[in-house]
């Protein structure tokens, strides 16, 4: 049996538009590098080989607090250590933290054989996100392992769908500002109107339909966010036009990645996905904002596992 | 040029469970009859041939109100007049109205040779349902129209999309009482929680995903109703033994059909809808109410159009 394995934990967006709290996806890039290895005894080792200052004790850290969840199902004479590189910055609004975690359980389950389902994966990897924010969420956790587009249909019993979807291109701009998930919770309404949720019901139903169809025309007709949005664009400069604009370059449509503040759009061409990273570059140059941008595929696979051989 | 038609419109369920004023299907039956025929002078003549004691007069009458709405896209010289039967009874939550105004206006699309697309059908018919209930909704119209499973994505501008699903058996139960449209809508709270619209959303996305994938466990998983349904079904004595035991019967689920008081049930099976039709007679045989049940597959169809030749 291998004793270790490198992975590459994608970004992901959740909250897609529409799809608050339920619907997600993976890029392919930007993603980590994590080299996970099984050791003969119980415990976490946790060695940052990046600048991100994150804490080594495993249960502060979210890949460690992910694979301690793990441990408790496994016999006494296993453990892990984990060496990770990260390349997604923490607080960007794509999913850094899920891909910690998600990159550490993948990499251990593939040691062991890959002895537990996905949403037993997705439900020690909870533990990690609980580590990054206070709340057990599942949203940014769904795309990473099961790859592709994720729907949460239910998180008591946790009910996680893999939907099919055409090839679409994504623009992710990440200006370099702070917004705190707890802030962007906190300003959301709690109580909302009903026609407004059936609003939002109905754009998400077109969305899943548009996306399992590959209708195009149906999915950008139905990336709209009558609720979430309207309320947290106000915490992101630029965001109205850099919208605007990118659906005026072809874009299908986008919003707020996960709370923010990085934001993406969807796109049927390659071509077009470079223009809409044009367009958020010369935005944020004009407000006078870094910004940095991504472009990528939708990624079918999740956590990529290498296939390289490894030698110990 | 043929200068009359039959028609066949069938009744129809809206507001399927979590897809509250957005998803609706077709039955194979229940469905009225309706003889349609072109005549060479403008107006909109109606004759009943029942004993449901409907208006006559067209602006009135749900068939003659969705004639008139066309007949003002048409020449000056063309006009129409309708024979209806109708089995569909009035106020039973099953899409009788709808099905007066969807078969006068498919009856009368083809004998002008299929000229209206059918969202401009739909537009039409809706005059018709704004006589019959002072809202100008398109719920049950959609399926009657389109056939099949059909969502609502936006009501302005309309946009309706047919909706791929596997075979499926319905059982509807109608306890002889009457539910007033504008009672059930007055007692729907104006305002819910963002936490059960997210509940919602989840499984209108997972019934979306269920119906199109063919995947029967999903679909039952789906079919959950944390908003109206609560509220409603105190309106329809029985709701909760007959939904309770048409489950451990083996339906996949279900709910209120429209706004009640008739109910519906999901099943794989014909046999499994047989066996829900009995659970429902039991429970009204007990309570000491008359009810009717009716079962039908999901009618991919809406309207029937009589291949029959016309003479005249």
């Amino acid at each position: 049996m291998k004793n270790e394995i490198t992975v590459y934990p994608p970004a992901t967006v959740a909250n897609v538009v529409c799809g608050f709290d339920v619907l997600g996806f993976a890029l392919e890039s930007p993603c980590d590098k994590m080299l996970v290895r099984l050791v003969p005894r119980r415990g976490v080792t946790i060695i940052n080989k990046d600048d991100f200052d994150l804490p080594p004790e495993p249960e502060k850290n979210v890949a460690g607090a992910a694979l301690l969840a793990m441990l408790k199902e496994l016999p006494d004479d296993i453990g892990f250590e984990v060496e990770s590189t990260k390349s997604i910055k923490p607080g960007s609004g794509i999913g850094s933290s899920a891909a910690s975690a998600s990159g550490a359980v993948v990499g251990a389950n593939h040691l062991l054989g890959n002895r537990f389902s996905n949403t037993d994966l997705v439900r020690f990897a909870m533990s990690g996100e609980e580590v990054a924010s206070g709340v057990k969420h599942a949203d940014n956790l769904a795309p990473c392992i099961y790859g592709g587009v994720t729907l949460i249909r239910s998180m008591d019993p946790l009910d996680i769908i893999k939907l099919d979807a055409p090839p679409l291109y994504v623009t992710i701009t990440h200006p370099q500002i702070e917004v705190k998930t707890s802030d962007a919770r906190q300003i959301l309404k709690k109580q909302i109107l009903l026609t407004d949720a059936i609003k939002q019901w109905g754009n998400i139903a077109g969305l899943v339909a548009g996306l399992m169809k590959g209708d195009y025309a149906l999915i950008s007709r139905s990336l709209v966010d009558v609720l979430i949005e309207p309320v947290r664009s106000i915490l992101i400069p630029g965001f109205d036009e850099i919208k605007r604009r990118s659906k005026e370059a072809g874009a299908l449509g986008g919003g707020i990645s996960g709370s923010g503040p990085a934001m993406f759009m969807l796109c049927k061409e390659e071509g077009t996905a470079r223009q809409v990273a044009e367009v958020g570059k010369e935005v944020y140059a004009k407000i006078g904002l870094p910004c940095l941008t991504y472009q990528s595929r939708i990624n079918p696979e999740g956590v990529r596992v290498s296939r390289e051989p490894v030698l110990s």
